[in-house]
Parts: structure tokens; sequence; C-alpha cells
């Protein structure tokens, strides 16, 4: 497998555009385009929100669709509660591009992030998307992903290059970030597109897709709340050449394991690039019952405000993490748990160690371990620490 | 109705005492004493935290006794997570106070409050009790309030003169606050006491004070960080001279009225000393069909550190509210919904209203008001906003 961090290489048969529409006051890039040459089938993750963007409606109604084509995405305005007009102008969006690219509509999706409650300002949009469709290319994947951020300090990208007998494949990944990132979400957390040439099945690449998602985006969090607009899409091509990827083989597992390598690299892009943030903290919760109460543990702690600003103060504060952890309502014998930050154990058997570290915390990078040793399940999360610099971006954002 | 806030009066045979032990570095006095010069009965209220400090289940044994008579609180140490000693020593501490009252130790209730995983300087606490018992007077609740704070800026005390018949009867409460504050506790969520001389039986006091509790000190939160030693502990001694107040009588209700009366003002004391606080918030959402989701849809809210964010920058981004109401499992029909900053429209059936208001949150106070419009029950939750001052008070506190 070789994976390349920040590559601008997309797979066979794909192009993008990116490009100012002038949506954004500040002059920087806010819409792309995505397209495959040839049909594609997808997967789709999106917010169980129940207040859901008028692009995610669209999305929901296209996922059903067999084939997919495209992705048309705007910055700076999250199409959202915006009520009739809004969702008009989402599948306006993505009437305008199935006209321009000669596809069926439902061969296209549609994903906005930015401000909620605010009109699209469609004639912009109008005059945008033809120039986007004029100037797709297999270069144009930079200036794509560039237009979907927002407070996002740089563009996530991802590719990885792999084989599948004689036959190179191509998993490319791309995501945007930085704040409303959170847990309860089922199906996804933010914005993510991952593009393969792999030659696959709606339903395996549903099932990979499915379980790439469940290990990173849904294993991060940045402040624990959740978007009105968060979508991960998946799209297979199949233009690697080999023959379709079949159920419980090798080559399925090798594709499993590469898409679930490239989301958690674009997971771990977003905690790093977190709004505001100077650490980048993974929780390691093992000795649980289940992988989802483990997850639970791990997400009581990564979301505990009081937790958060002790990472930002380099605070070996390790009563927040277990009085997080005792605030979720499962059995926990914190009688005999152990707690290690950066692998020195700060809590073991249930009684307190003295530290004499006093820099424990001085690296950017934090490890959490916590064994609750009561069963032989972990899970792993990551999130980041809470700065003055989160509270003035989400003060004075909009 | 009489109501004084911050006055020193105590109920009729209440005696307390608070003095410097020395456990916290800073010198601020640290231990305080509370007594009943006759038997009381009891309602106590304790964290839903699976990690539960010592105290605590010192208090949850002695509350299932009959009386109770006195409340042995330190603050600077929580003795939390401190094993088997922190539990000899709460029982220590409870015991010394028993034999100098010269009462049952199990009518000696204990709360700690301060930084978890340190053992308590017992040499310090067994120092102090006899001259806390020494020191016992009508006049001492003003240096205990003082003594039981850790980060709060003032002391929180309440007390309420009424009339049962031609008796003057009298409610006086003391509480601490200002951080790891939440919503996730079913019983109690800081360090809270309330005495009186009413005359009641401990199934009506039990009655009244966890309804009293459910609309105050269970409708806030801070940082929706649950607490090892939360603690609301009532005592009524009956020596305001009355016949027992029975069952479904006007006397009751007025009672369980006054009660939750000083609950609220408690809570509401607690919320405007909050850690870096500088709004306070009160959430109310309407038309829900039960008072439980309507508390579950404004905690969401009172939760969001975007919102909190938001309200700290005094920005009206109800985006950010009704993306916390859809992240509720619950039912939300939000194309039907109303918000109201400041009782001025901002989202009104359904739609964005334009805000021409810029100084719409300006003021200390603020009101949300949400109107769900799908069924007749509603809630009221108390909240704070988000700012620097509490991630620099958190990053460097211990």
């Amino acid at each position: 497998m070789n994976l390349k961090i920040n590559s601008n290489t997309l797979p066979l048969g794909f192009k993008a555009s990116g490009m100012r529409a002038h949506i954004k006051k500040n002059g920087k890039p806010d819409m792309a385009l995505f397209y495959s040459q040839t049909s594609c089938v997808s997967a789709g993750f999106f917010t169980v929100n129940k207040v859901k963007a008028a692009p995610v409606m669209v999305c929901l109604k296209h996922a059903r669709h067999k084939t997919q084509r495209a992705i048309i995405i705007n910055s700076g305005n999250a199409n959202a509660m915006t009520g009739r007009q809004g969702e008009k102008d989402a599948f306006e969006m993505a009437r305008l591009v199935a006209r321009g690219l000669v596809v069926p509509l439902e061969d296209v999706f549609v994903s906005s992030t930015g401000v909620i409650g605010r009109p699209l300002p469609m004639e912009e949009i109008r005059k945008a998307i033809p120039s986007l469709i004029a100037s797709l290319s297999e270069g144009g994947f930079s200036d794509a992903a560039s237009a979907i951020l927002t407070t996002d300090t740089f563009a996530k990208k991802v590719t990885v290059d792999f084989k599948i007998g004689p036959k190179s494949v191509t998993i490319t990944g791309l995501a945007k970030g930085a704040g409303m990132i959170a847990p309860q979400v089922k199906s996804a957390t933010m914005l993510a597109y991952i593009f393969t040439d792999a030659h696959v099945s709606k339903v395996l690449l549903n099932k990979a897709a499915r379980q790439a998602v469940e290990l990173s985006f849904n294993a991060i969090t940045i402040d624990g709340c959740m978007s009105t607009n968060d979508s991960v899409i998946f799209m297979a091509n199949g233009l690697a050449g080999h023959p379709v990827i079949a159920s419980g083989t090798k080559e399925e597992k090798l594709f499993t394991e590469v898409l679930a390598r490239v989301c958690l690299e674009l997971a771990k892009m977003i905690i790093a690039d977190a709004e505001g943030a100077t650490k980048f903290i993974e929780i390691n919760v093992r000795g649980v019952k289940s992988f989802a109460q483990a997850k639970r543990f791990a997400f009581a702690v990564a979301n505990s405000m009081l937790f958060k600003c002790a990472m930002f103060g380099e605070n070996p504060n390790w009563g927040r993490i277990a009085s997080a952890l005792g605030s979720v309502p499962l059995k926990l014998c914190w009688e005999k748990m152990d707690i290690f930050l950066n692998r020195k154990p700060v809590f073991k058997n249930g009684r307190p160690v003295v530290l004499k570290d006093k820099k424990l915390l001085k690296d950017k990078n934090v490890f959490v371990d916590i064994d609750l040793k009561d069963g032989a399940q972990q899970a792993c999360v990551l999130t980041c620490d809470l700065s003055y610099d989160y509270v003035k971006i989400n003060a004075e954002y909009n």
C-alpha cells in the first residue's frame, strides 16, 4: 500500500474543478465539482440530526438510485433551515449539473457547508456551474479540495495506490472539518468524499464503507456538536479493470482495509485542524464488554469540557477523566481501573500514582489509555483540547 | 413569603460554624459544621456518577437512618478516588463530630469538595473538628457558608420566612457551585443544604424536596460535567411549633412552593457565579409532549459548546440552537417551530426572520424561548456562556 498525504492524484476516470463563485464574502474558493466519466456505484452516510439541510435531503433521495456520476458542493452557506426555497435551490444545483453533464438528475449528489438559515445566492451559483463543468480536469482536484473548506486551515487529501492482481487501484479521499464535529452521529460527521476506480458492487462498497466510517469519522469529536449537513460519500467507477471484487475474498479484505485507512487519515487531519486546537488527543479505552461500550466511555472523556481545558493547560488532572467515565450510565469498576497519560500511569489498580514529570503533557500529541478491566473489547477515539481560540472562533463566526 | 438573599438567619434550633483548617493552600476558610439542637428528618440527593466520592458513600448509608443532627463539610479536597483510606477518613470525620456532639454516628452527614484523588489531610481535620463544635452558634452561618466555597466568587444564601397558621416558619438554604455542573444527574448537581424548622414527616419532606430539586438544581448546567461529590441535603427539625404538615393540605402546598423557591434562588446564584460566565441564560422550551422531553431539548441547547460560544460573542446564531435541538433523538417538527432571542423572533413557523437589532444580546441576561408546537408541556433550564475565562480557570485549576 502506497499512501500519499496531500497528493492531487484522482483515480482513473475522475475529474474535478473548483472556483470562486462569490458565495463567501472573503473571496475564497467556494464551489467544487467532482465527476466520473463512467457510472459509479456509491455509498452515502448522512447526519442523523433531525434538522437536515436541503442538500442532505437531495442526497438521501438520490442515494437510492443505482448509479452516480457527480457531486456538486458549495461552501460559505449551509442551505440549512431555508425551507422550501432551500430544497428547490438544492435540487436546482443538481439539475444544472445533470443537464450540463448530460446525466440523470439522480446521478448527482449535492453538499453545502457554512452558515445556517440564509438563502443560497442562486444567481452566483447558476453562473458558476457551467464554468465548473467546463473546467473539469484530472488536475482540478487541488482546486476542488480548497473550495470545500470553511474554517479549516488546510485541505485534507489522501491518496492510496494498491494492487488487485496485476491491476493498479487508486483510492482518493478529501474532507473538510474544523468545527461542529460530533459523536452522536450514527452515520457521518462532516463533509468527506472518497473516490476509487476499484471495481466493486454497491453492496460490497456499502459494507466496506460502513466499517471504515465507524472506525474513522464516527470515532472523532471536536466539540460534541452535531451538524445539519454532515455527509460522507463514496464513489467507485470500476475503471481499474480488475474483475469485480467478490464477497469473502482476500481482495475484499484488502479493499476494506485500504478504504478504512484512507478514512482514518482524513479523520486524523480533521482533528489536527480542529478549531483552535493545540493538542491532538488519542483516547484508547480497553477492557470493556463491547466496542460500542468502549466507544461510549471514550467519547464521554473526549467531550468533557473540563478534560479538554485540562489538556489545553497541560494539566494531568486525571480526576476529570475518571468523573467523565463515571458519568456514563454503564457498569464501571473504577476501583480496579488504570489510567495512563502519555504511557505513564497516573491511576493504577484504583489508586492514584504520584506524578513526578511536570512536563508530561508538553507535546502536541497526547495519549490517554484507560483499562477498565471488565472485558476484552476496546475502542479508540480522537479529539482535541478546548482553547481560547476555539471560543474566539466560535464567538465571532458569522 | 418574605425572601431574603444573602441573609445570615438560620431557622430555630440550628447552629453553624466555619473556619480555616489549612486544607486549602491559599489560607481561605475550608471547614464548616451545621447542627440542629433537636433531631431532624432529612432528605438527601446525591450524584449518580459511578465514581462516587467517599463522603457521598457515607451520606448514602446515613440517609437510611431515621434522624439526623449535623453535617460536617470540607472544601479544598474532594476525598474522591482515594480508595479505602478515603472511606475511612470520611467515616472518621462523621465519628469525630458524632462523639463531640454526643449524637449517633448515623446522625451525621459528610460532604467534601475540591481536587480529586488526594488523601485528606486528616491531621488538620482532627484538630479542626473540636474547634468547629466549640464555636457553633446561631450567628455562625456566614462563616460556614464561606467555608464550603471553591472557585465560587460569592456565598450563596437564601432565607424565607412564612406562616403556617400563627406560627412563623423559616427555611434557609446555602450552596456552592461554579464548575462541574451537569445535566445528567438524576438527583443533584452540587453542594446545597437546606435547613428548616418546619414540622414535617420524612415522607412529606422527601416528596417536596424531590420536586424542588427537579425544578432547580436539576435544571441547571454550566459545562455538562457531572461531579463525583454532588449532594443536596434537606433537614427539618420541627421547632417552629405548628402541627405536623399533613399530606394533601394547603400547608403542604405552601411548604413545597417555598422549598422550591429557595432551591431555585440558590440554583440561579450558582449560574450567576458560573466559572468565567458573562451571560445568565434562561432557556424555555414549550410545545412538547412531556416535561422530561422539554427538559432534554433545553439541555441539548444549554450544553452545546457552539451555542455557548455564540452567546459569549453576543452572536444571535440561532442555527446552532436549531442544530442542537435536532441532535436530540426525539421527534422534532422544525418546519413549524419558533425560536425567540430576548423575546424577539429569529425563526418563526420554520422560517428565518431577518434580524435588524445588532445589539440584541448585549445584556447579561439572555432569554431563549423555543416553541416546538408539538404538545402542551414545557421546561426551563438555566445556563451560562463559554468564555475565555472558563477555559483559563479550568486549564490552570490544581
